[in-house]
């Protein structure tokens, strides 16, 4: 019994997370980009990956901050939520909090396009100035920002695809200079954007590759913050 | 006293809808036209108008059918829910109820265009398939087309615009083919898209304008509710 009580001591021992009291990044939701004040270019992220992450970096005593885009999932407890909604926003409230950051996850789905020109009016179906053809430009690569102006931070991206799964995330890692890239198949039924499941692998630059079955994205976030937190 | 009691039984028996037992097809939310399978051009409808104008009519005793495109908002009570995404979608759903529809109230913000190619595939930011350019194509018009085919059925439009209010609302009344065209200023902030209040001026064919000012869509829906059944 006393040999329970010792097993039992250390494994609480162990459980103590290196995420505590470490200040968090956590991206979440999708990004909007606006056509017109009605339109947008907008993405399928429910945001449920990146609060649950966040809600479980929080457990794990870390400072929370989640920086969400139109996302309508209930804010996690104990968490800083900073609403944004474009892309451009999502960076500035990143690069804010960067410098005294230990850990950024960026779970949001961010988009890579703009709009070229942002009208002041809705665009009238049948007016001259109609929308036959939206000319984009390319939105700044916060993860790959990050990845230039990084110190000391454990910086995290996601790769969600629908082909090449894992060769996209390598070369993500390696673009961005990212520590850990978790990729998740989004052309599969029932998991990923909208889903409440999700099922993953995490590709990191010196260690092998972890692969997380389906399972409810709260139950993936615990052990994502888990894995994060054995590497940082 | 007893006078007292018959005005209150008058207003009892006033107070009957004659929308009770009529059926009633509202469509609510934003269609979404998908770009590739993450993208996709949205608008900003939150469906709080629709759900609210749905769960008013429900309490006049109308036989409810709410088409739902992507909104985040809690299921009316007593009402039949009917989840859509696109504006295709939507036209099938809303077409299906028509010939046995009494009322319908088109409060959805339905895309007047969609990517004239949808990929099966997401595209990557670097690849040859960039999306430096969207072509659009129109969609369906669903108010034009309920308007050449109704019979008996009340028609209500929405028209929300950033200028030129009532003489959008008249023009798109008439090209329509609808009875009521119920009119909304998006442009000001705290009301219209997303915000739980509104303020509307509501065009009919053949009556006065009604000018409804800023209040709870809630009870704003209520009012609507109370116009569109003294129309009928």
């Amino acid at each position: 019994e006393i040999f329970d009580k010792i097993t039992l001591l250390e494994s609480c021992r162990l459980s103590e997370s290196n995420l505590k009291n470490k200040n968090v990044v956590i991206t979440a939701g999708g990004t909007r980009e606006a056509i017109d004040p009605v339109r947008y270019i907008g993405n399928n992220s429910s945001g449920k990956m990146g609060y649950a992450l966040a809600q479980a970096a929080a457990y794990a005593g870390a400072h929370v901050t989640l920086i969400s885009a139109n996302s309508h999932q209930p804010k996690p407890n104990g968490v800083k939520l900073v609403p944004v909604t474009t892309a451009k926003e999502m960076q500035t409230a990143v690069e804010a909090e960067f410098a005294k950051t230990d850990v950024v996850i960026m779970a949001a789905a961010v988009a890579d396009y703009r709009p070229e020109e942002t009208f002041d009016h809705k665009i009238k179906k049948d007016s001259a100035e109609s929308l036959e053809k939206i000319t984009l430009v390319k939105n700044p690569d916060i993860l790959a920002t990050l990845g230039q102006q990084k110190q000391n931070q454990f910086l995290v991206g996601f790769a969600a695809e629908t082909t090449e799964l894992e060769a996209f995330a390598q070369t993500k890692l390696k673009a961005k200079n990212a520590d850990m890239v978790i990729a998740n198949d989004v052309s599969q039924a029932g998991i990923g954007f909208n889903s409440d499941e999700n099922a993953v692998v995490v590709i990191s630059a010196d260690e092998a590759k972890v692969v997380l079955p389906k399972a409810p994205k709260t139950v993936l976030a615990q052990k994502l913050i888990e894995l994060i937190a054995t590497r940082i």
